[in-house]
């Protein structure tokens, strides 16, 4: 097919990408590495408009980022990613994050299921996009992440609720998958993201959430440098579970 | 100096970029337009980094966007820009917003003041940047844009209430531009705005919100296309007004 095993994407911190330390937010960072992955897979042939062709679609399941340093406002950066593995229900996607001068400042994971745009039910990949497995890159960078650990939130009050609006709301009609980042985030101590720059960061989506309905968002802490949440919905059902490491 | 009168970032419509609609979202768009001036503002020589050299600093105080069309989803689209006129104390920037074929699909304008940080006063821009009158542009593209009007609302109750998070916060501690228009879009029905493109856009900032503190935003329909709204702080005061034409 012609395109590359490991796909590379170059940003920079625009105005309004850095949070309130000056550095590249979090949330931004998470849309690049979508932006990237939406832009590889374009190029692979099983981008957005050729699987909504065949009225399929990804659907992102997990993603975590770990980070040593954040590019400052204005700094240019470079996202590398390739296909990891393929499981029957899975493609793992990596991720590398490169500062200015080439080096290497973070990488991530995600895991994306491939979704029958009618039945609403998980396709076997094998079947669907038989071509898939080879598209996975034999040599790539490095990835040294740890597997996801599990957020066990035991706060019995929410930290905050909100309902999605019109801006939260993607083309799906759901809350857009970076809006559950920028809400977890929300429900921490701006003192403590201020001093000290999130680490690691893990996200679970179990299920969607729509324009207007009643949203809480639950933290727990682990010790002093860890925090896990989830996004609940009415019923207490968990929309979505995440773990902050500072 | 070297730098060009009128100055062109191309950009494409991103992951999350779109709106529930699938086109370019009016926030996003806001973004691009910031991104645009503070790039033509460091190629001129005076960017942000340059500014806080000497302790001052550009601050944002209206923007009105009127536009055709929306680029839809993963379409490229150019943003060219150019100082129009320059008064004592205001340098007006104005855009134009062209599509993949190079139509112009809408323009903005933008009214901008040059603040000494210490003194947090506005300063008089023929004396601190003498030059900044040789950087308007003589020749540019069309800009046919009618001047800014006066929202009014009348609504006793608000819309909802918020109060601003991490994600919320830029580096100057305050509310960041862009997240007032969402919020302002935020108050408008969905079912509407789902249906009728923004045709224009109009913001004022008066004062700056911090986090934490509580906002409300107040919106009144103005026949059956037209809302006028208010981003009010505690004590009634006014932070920011707008208006929406469908």
């Amino acid at each position: 097919m012609g395109a590359s095993f490991v796909h590379e994407c170059r940003y920079r911190v625009e105005s309004f990408h850095s949070d309130c330390t000056s550095h590249l937010s979090l949330a931004v960072l998470g849309n690049q590495l979508l932006n990237t992955a939406a832009d590889h897979a374009e190029h692979l042939g099983i981008g957005r408009q050729a699987l909504l062709e065949k009225n399929e679609a990804w659907v992102f399941s997990r993603l975590l980022i770990q980070m040593d340093h954040y590019p400052y406002e204005f700094e240019p950066y470079a996202i590398k990613t390739w296909i990891d593995s393929v499981s029957r229900f899975f493609s793992n996607r990596h991720f590398a994050i490169f500062d200015a001068l080439g080096k290497k400042i973070g990488n991530a994971t995600s895991v994306w299921a491939l979704m029958d745009l009618q039945t609403r039910q998980a396709l076997d990949i094998s079947q669907a996009l038989p071509d898939h497995i080879d598209c996975v890159a034999k040599e790539h960078p490095d990835c040294p992440i740890e597997r996801t650990t599990r957020a066990r939130v035991t706060a019995a009050e929410p930290a905050y609720t909100f309902q999605p609006r019109f801006c939260d709301i993607d083309y799906n009609g759901h809350l857009n998958s970076i809006r559950y980042i920028e809400h977890f985030l929300g429900a921490l101590p701006m003192e403590v993201l201020r001093e000290r720059p999130v680490r690691r960061f893990e996200i679970g989506y179990s299920c969607e959430c729509h324009y207007g309905e009643p949203l809480a968002v639950y933290v727990s802490s682990v010790g002093n440098d860890e925090y896990d949440l989830e996004l609940r919905k009415a019923d207490a059902i968990v929309a979505s579970r995440a773990k902050v490491i500072l």
